[in-house]
């Protein structure tokens, strides 16, 4: 390891996306990530997709490059011994993120008596402390009913968990903020935060609360449309479908250029008494520049326009599925930096994401598999929680930690 | 201002959603954070929505506490102005983020020259140089295509912008993570990250590249249901529509417990022989599921078992419209300590979201509005760029630097 946050250490405590996804961040940035479960695995242990034989392939792929300890912390025991992970000393430990209810023996007040400046996230999900997920955030905030075909009145959920994604990196970032604060005044810290809240606010942000308490209006499904710009999606002769955005007057101008459509753009603004230049004014008659496109792209393979597009300076991309995208696309390859094939033992060999962040002098790490679930727990035992062996072959002996047999354990 | 981040100084080069969403988010921890434009304003100055008056709601919601300086970057004395600005003294300065072309007078090798020490994190499009937003990432992944109704073959793109708010929240934690490395050892950083490496990271991180990799599978749609396990909406008596999970072991007892649907469940596993408390099985027989539990929805209204779900625990929300989900969640009102009233001028008073983040000991500071264009003009050019007054007068007179006039103008 030689990452920008060498020599940091965090201890995780989590299921699913948020947290595992800023522990795995802080990990491939090169802190040393330890994230502990019960033996059985966490509630995540068997999240889909999972191999034919049962292996998931959601926790390979948010695990990567942490330390895996199998702690059971339903015993008092097993609890302590999680509390001395957490609040181990170092200069540059005493980090703890979770998303599972911190309370009673994870509660910050009682780990704060450990250790004095322990720095910790809560992603909780709604400030009443009732349970949310990525899943029921997003429809009670409106987007799946501003989702969709036109006129239709069916929500449409997203696949990606957005809310899941945005709030584990502000996680990151809550950490990361609050070490910096610890390492000028010495004081440790709490930070908690929300996922609904993480959504709430952006709703703010994008400027749609203003949409609808200062102009009283409600925003309608425009399919594939670019909000407020003229961004369309056009099939093509070889039924490809394509992305095409307006969204700049540069990109607009780039985009009437390759597609030799500047003379008839300017017989429609004639038409209709409006300046296309303006980007309201594309929006709100998309449907008519939508008329004048069509034509063009669908007498067209994407192959005959692609590499004109290109040169252009359109900005574009091709709608394909998750197998094509992983198919087609050089940016979904090794040939991109960022992916290795790698071999995940249970899985086996396949195209891994590293960190996408690129630090100038630090040569890019290839990902490092996530690990079997209570492989470092003989390690983190002995060396951060400073038990004595014989007291660590107690605890493995009784249940209360657990190594897989096999070539993880130590050799000793 | 007592924010956790008090002392930094962030300058921001920018447009859009990302580096705009970054800037403002380490505003809202206490940086303070200076974003400069052209004096007729960036791309993003008119980004919809808009108020009936032109005003954007997107602009201020985006920018929220920041500083404002309108520079003509376009002429020399403008770009070296904005390069003493980024590069200024300070220890907790020299933090710089753009997601705009950074080259030529904004390269980090330029600006290095002025300030050895300089971390700086530059967001772009794609790897290759080439533009890409938001609209075009996501096609080009596969999003679309697995989202929207079962057997459905058009896709469906989200509508809030998921890859840049993720983006936007990785320049945080970029910067961070680069300016606690030069806190360390006292050197500057070039962080780049591209967008769509950002987005392709997670196609591999939950788990979808491994699906199509080493399961040969490619992802179906699945209307509203929660992949790989279970979760639905269900349309009840009064019409509304609401989203149930039931994700965890947990989450599946109290559904089944607060509905009265266990029997029938037993029936349902007896019969196809099946073990529903594996949430595998929950998503592979979720037809079968949903067929049980639809009838009890259909003859109740949300009001008739909210409060049982509630006290039952069940992971649960309703659909709502944006208009609908101001007017009855108090989450999105000043009820929720996040939202407060405030005035944005040339906008008006209405509900505007702090930050999500709550840290310890920091009492929660209600949001600031974002600056009026070239509001702290004047100041920044005294104050950070350190020019003598005379010299401000005549970059006023050139049209160099602008301030608006009226209220803005600083006392002098």
């Amino acid at each position: 390891m030689s990452g920008i946050l060498d020599g940091m250490r965090v201890v995780e405590s989590s299921a699913f996306v948020a947290v595992p996804l800023a522990g795995m961040t802080l990990a491939q940035m090169g802190a040393d990530v330890i994230r502990f479960d019960l033996p059985q695995g966490g509630m995540d242990y068997k999240r889909w997709p999972v191999t034919t034989s049962g292996e998931s392939l959601f926790w390979a792929g948010m695990n990567k490059g942490k330390r895996s300890v199998a702690l059971d912390v339903k015993c008092p025991r097993g609890r302590e011994i999680a509390q001395e992970i957490i609040c181990a000393p170092g200069e540059d430990a005493g980090l703890f993120i979770t998303n599972l209810a911190a309370k009673g023996w994870t509660d910050y007040e009682t780990l704060k008596a450990r250790r004095e400046d322990l720095c910790m996230v809560s992603l909780r999900g709604d400030r009443h402390g009732k349970p949310a997920v990525d899943y029921t955030v997003n429809p009670s905030l409106g987007f799946p009913m501003a989702t969709g075909p036109e006129g239709s009145s069916d929500p449409v959920a997203h696949v990606l968990p957005a809310w899941d994604c945005i709030a584990g990196n502000m996680v990151v970032s809550g950490l990361l903020a609050a070490e910096r604060a610890r390492l000028r005044k010495g004081l440790g810290q709490f930070v908690d935060l929300t996922l609904k809240d993480a959504a709430a606010a952006m709703l703010g942000n994008l400027g749609i609360i203003g949409e609808v308490a200062v102009n009283g209006t409600d925003r309608a499904k425009a399919g594939n449309s670019l909000y407020g710009a003229y961004g369309q999606d056009f099939v093509c002769a070889d039924g490809r479908r394509v992305m095409v955005i307006a969204l700049t007057p540069r990109q607009w101008k780039n985009l009437m250029k390759v597609t030799g459509t500047e003379q008839d753009m300017g017989y429609l603004a004639a038409r209709l008494g409006v300046d296309l230049m303006q980007e309201g004014v594309r929006w709100t008659y998309r449907a008519e520049i939508t008329k004048v496109l069509a034509p063009w792209f669908s007498r067209r393979k994407v192959s005959e326009f692609s590499s004109d597009f290109d040169k252009g300076g359109v900005t574009w991309s091709q709608f394909r599925s998750f197998a094509q995208a992983l198919r087609e696309d050089p940016d979904l390859s090794t040939e991109n930096p960022m992916f290795s094939e790698i071999e995940q033992p249970g899985i086996g060999r396949y195209r891994v994401p590293g960190s996408p962040f690129s630090f100038a002098g630090i040569a890019r790490e290839a990902p490092r598999p996530a690990p079997q679930l209570g492989q470092h727990t003989e390690e983190v035992l002995a060396d951060v929680a400073k038990l004595p062996e014989g007291e660590i072959g107690k605890l493995m002996d009784e249940g209360v930690a657990v190594q897989p047999r096999g070539d993880f354990r130590l050799a000793s």
